[in-house]
């Protein structure tokens, strides 16, 4: 599995957005790279209406509103951060570019963007940590918690800001574009932060390797209760489309929620995430912050979840493409694509800051 | 009319899902049998509802859920199954497979999948029981009732657990793509099960074939009355849309009926199936057991449909495009594709049993 | 302009309904005449309307009905027919076929299916009338009374059954895809039964072609009502989408109305026809007959508009490709087509006769 | 850049419609121009929305009314039109035609059509007015007053009409189609009303370049209050999609409101500006004339945004394509056009005059 192309050296002049860098990574990975980190679970009809729902969002703009000297500063479970965007967990980053996380790290420190660490990473966590940026860690739970805790451990003596513990893929979505082109882990790829893998108990006749293997392995809500007292990072729960989930993750001691189809990879079906946001947020009712991803694309993507109630919104395709054209500069200029992108849609709507978003300025279809 | 490419061997490793059947049987069968297999009626608006609709239902996971040692069981007119998956009624199965109806059989047998055989079959129902599979009988009711009795006494002798009889199909649907490629049965295909075709009477000046001829010889709801006294076996009326017709077969003696428009193949304009199920399952209230199919093409339409009333369903051409391209390998792993689809949907739905799954699993559009 | 290849002496066999002879034709016309043919007004979006609006209903049908010895008759303005398609007005038949009207006089003769000749026929009414079928003619009101009840005399004479006053078009609508492709009458294309058009009066500086040439000559209300007296034959209004247009026509003495766009040729924009059927009927409340045309394409699409409240429905283009492309025998076979399509659908509803048909068989999305 | 193909002499016969012209248009530029003109902000989500929502209204026509002698003129802002088409501001024309602006003016003092010069014009007000025709100026609030002020003198003394003041782009728009193509205004091509652009000043660090430099220099509602007491020209305030905004720019005096979403040029997302108007119209409840534009592409175009609440509509891209492709003669070609359009459709719907259109006129979908 090589790749068709090397990274470039700079940006092309023709990349101005973050489909543009999707339509260069098209070109520049290999095909079953490329269909790992493109495709969705089933007939992608989750992933296809992540984006379709965010663009059906109309925004009515006001004029001749003043908003000098606005800005797009935040604070999250106490940080302060300087825009809303977050790099979301996203394994295996070596498949994309030879300096794997290393690289997306760099642009997470110039830009004082958190990256948030996938636990499949193949960087340790300590040497991500190393390269300046804000550093969060997303967790698996382990089998055995004490694996857990060596991990939580690792990220806090890292220097970790969050935690942020994935409870949507206890099995893996049935990724059929992955399944059709044949992709799989290339030799000497390895999760770095992870002991080494212990084959699964053999089934005894008639089990269901769903029911009676892996999901027995899954974690409930207990964990997530022992997993917040286990650490004093703050934790947030990624993966949740229910109302009643994200009010029992609060319940559990979670310092937010973060509302995410896994950008369509796990259950196809699912409703686009933008669609699951509202009721979400209305159930929360501020009690606790709220995080977004799945689709967005744009920073006009980002007013929207704010708009519905986030506070900040991940993405995960997006600087993976700009990784793969062009390592951590490609990251870097995409995110600051993204923030300019939100500020001109501020000052459009006449928003001077994140709280002056109200969701009156969202039109669903 | 011979075959583009024999049956395969073997699995190829880019056959995921029964599309991918599809996209491999679209390649390895002759055109005009191919266009009888895919095609539907009219200008098969219906056809494309089928799973356009089940396409656009959502479902919301629950995360953290303890799913540990759920199974996919039910018992239906008094038999255990494993799996809600049963093969529907395909007729003349030696067009796509040398085999035909015993390559079927073999994979029912090996998956203890029900395989409810067509009165169409090319095989004897004898041949077909002798495979050692769950095996159902489909009737269709014969212009004689001694003719209808004799196939009713030799489906209970063979062994057949239940009997379908289906009842949206007096008349042959305007199956307009099997005529444009010019399908007819080529020489040597026979109804293996029904007395040889006599003539049908001559119609008289002004006389409409359709109503003078076919609809003369339809059955009625007193025949179904008939049928359900002439047999032990549990009876299943097969394609029911209206809610009233629903509640009558059930008053007929019906074991149970069957939400179904045929595939898409008898009247175009008819509704997607599942846009019938609910109004169906409302009316019954549980008074009888609910099979449906047409358009089931994944474990989660199993789930959606389940979810709206279903107790189980019946997949059609996916399991004939899996014989066309492999065979009884073919269709055994596509029901145990189906099947793990459908453990890992109500595994991510938080849902241990068919019993869990409620209709507000389910979100219509 | 010359056809591309002459009409066809036998019926293909892979020409099973209307939307195959539109297939044919589309290969055989020149692509001129193919444009007045099938275009529409403007960007056509109210003929793609036509078609989508009557797909888009759904039909649930009724199993074991008994509809033995059913039919299709119906008396329309005292007229028993047979079934409920009419062929509609469609000028300038000679563009399509070289026998032209006489053509679709003979189909008509052999399938007693009334043929509405056009007031723009290049054949005389009386030369259609001699082939023996049931004719109506339709009149475009003339500047000049006079010349209108010459036209409604010699109608009278030739045994026409029925008049239809085309009230939709008093300007032509604005046929760009004829215009585009330089659609112009060849020469010697002669409105038979027209006196020689006279150059309209000279515009004064400033005056508007629209307001102050073509409506200034076109009919208003009285003269419908003029038309209605100076008859003995029923007269039906065509072109109307308002019921209180509808309403109208029968106070003004109308035999009955015509819902229609006129096929999406006048005014881009409109409503599909079907959509202002149930309004119009509605309003009606059975006072008068009405007629439905624009979008019919199959036998169904008669059952939908009945459903809806029409009496009978038009053919336009549909039998317009079955004349180019094999002339009378081509208009047959495609009204046998029809008919046998309608008969199927009512037997699969469960209808027996067109009064069984209830507007509660049709769903609207 | 240079272009394709020099422009017409003449206007082939095969352009019918603004949208034949736009087809043409596509050939005859250079294609960075073509992006600069077609293209819209961000993913042009705004752009289709624009047309799509007007084509998705229908008009249900009207027979037989008595229509002889209308017109389509009005009275606006005190001036008499002969027609309800405005030309829009568009900058830069000599970029689409050698001649620029001036051919613009010319078509419009053929056609009496009032044409709105940009601020961003390539020619000097006082030319384009010596043309002949009826002129407005399009101002964009300058950073100094005082250069405001001698802009609107300069109108004032050249003879123009009205002010139209823009304000929905206090920043431009993304335009990612424009920016891919690598457009840059090609040198020579210089704003001849405006002085000459200084450098802003430098960025302190943190500094955001929207919020601390481009929206430092916006306008606010004050400066409309200023303008419109600055002249005694109707001003008219373009850009406004939200209610509140509407009434706010008749509370500070505007001559009347312009609903325009500047084509879908600054704000994707924006809702179609025919979506907006409505909730305008209801807002203003007749206190002032409002203005319309963002799709207009054809006369029943203009005749569904008048039955909404608009008093005269502009079109932009249109007549660039008509005079990118046969200069001065194109764009009064258009015009006419359009007009006839506008009068067919009038004529149709039983309209003799604008008063006479009615918001029961037009359905939503
Ligand atoms: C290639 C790939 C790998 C991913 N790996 C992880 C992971 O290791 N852990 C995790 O919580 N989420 C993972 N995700 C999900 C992302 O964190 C995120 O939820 C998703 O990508 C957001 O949707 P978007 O891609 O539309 O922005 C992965 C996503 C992709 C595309
Ligand atoms: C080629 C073909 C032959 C069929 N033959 C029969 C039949 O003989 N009897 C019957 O009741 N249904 C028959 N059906 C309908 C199926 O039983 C079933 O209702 C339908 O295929 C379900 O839709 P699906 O194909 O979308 O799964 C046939 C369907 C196909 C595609
Ligand atoms: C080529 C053509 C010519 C037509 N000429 C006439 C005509 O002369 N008089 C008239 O009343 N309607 C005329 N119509 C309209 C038809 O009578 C009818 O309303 C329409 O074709 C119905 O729509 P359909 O084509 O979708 O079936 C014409 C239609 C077409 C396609
Ligand atoms: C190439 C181009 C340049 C434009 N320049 C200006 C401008 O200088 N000032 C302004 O107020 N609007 C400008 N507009 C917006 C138009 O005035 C108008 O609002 C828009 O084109 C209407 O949408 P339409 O193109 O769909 O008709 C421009 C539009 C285009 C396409």
């Amino acid at each position: 599995m090589t790749r068709a192309a090397a990274p470039l050296p700079a940006i092309p002049p023709d990349i101005v957005s973050a489909g543009d860098y999707e339509r260069y990574a098209e070109k520049m990975l290999d095909p079953r790279i490329l269909a790992y980190l493109a495709g969705g679970a089933g007939d992608e009809i989750t992933l296809r209406a992540n984006t379709q729902a965010l663009e059906a969002l109309t925004l009515i703009p006001r004029v001749l509103a003043d908003v000098a000297g606005g800005h797009t500063r935040l604070t999250l479970a106490g940080e302060a951060l300087s825009h809303p965007f977050i790099l979301a967990p996203v394994g295996w980053q070596k498949l994309f570019h030879p300096q794997g996380e290393l690289a997306s790290a760099q642009a997470s420190a110039v830009m004082q963007t958190p990256f948030a660490v996938s636990c499949m990473a193949t960087e340790t966590i300590e040497a991500v940590a190393g390269q300046g940026g804000p550093v969060w860690f997303q967790i698996y739970m382990q089998p055995a918690r004490a694996d857990t805790e060596a991990l939580v451990r690792r990220a806090e003596a890292a220097g970790c800001r969050a935690l942020l513990v994935t409870v949507d893929a206890p099995i893996g979505g049935i990724r059929n574009r992955a399944q059709r082109a044949g992709f799989a882990l290339p030799p000497g790829m390895v999760a770095a932060n992870l002991p080494p893998e212990t084959a699964p108990p053999a089934l005894k006749p008639g089990e269901s390797a769903v029911f009676d293997a892996m999901m027995r392995a899954a974690p409930g809500w207990a964990d997530i209760a022992w997993l917040v007292g286990a650490t004093r990072l703050p934790v947030f729960v990624k993966g949740i489309l229910h109302p009643d989930d994200a009010a029992r993750a609060v319940d559990a001691g979670a310092a937010g929620v973060m509302v995410s189809n896994h950008g369509g990879r796990v259950l196809d079906g699912a409703p686009a995430a933008i669609a699951a946001l509202p009721a979400i947020a209305a159930r929360l009712n501020e009690a606790a912050p709220i995080l977004f991803d799945s689709g967005v694309r744009r920073g006009s993507d980002a007013f929207k979840a704010i708009a519905l109630g986030a506070d900040a919104v991940m993405i995960g395709r997006p600087y993976i493409w700009a990784l793969s054209v062009a390592g951590a500069l490609g990251v870097a200029h995409l995110i600051r694509t993204l923030r300019e992108e939100l500020e001109i849609t501020m000052a459009l709507m006449g928003c001077r800051t994140l709280a002056d978003i109200r969701q009156s300025d969202v039109r669903r279809p």
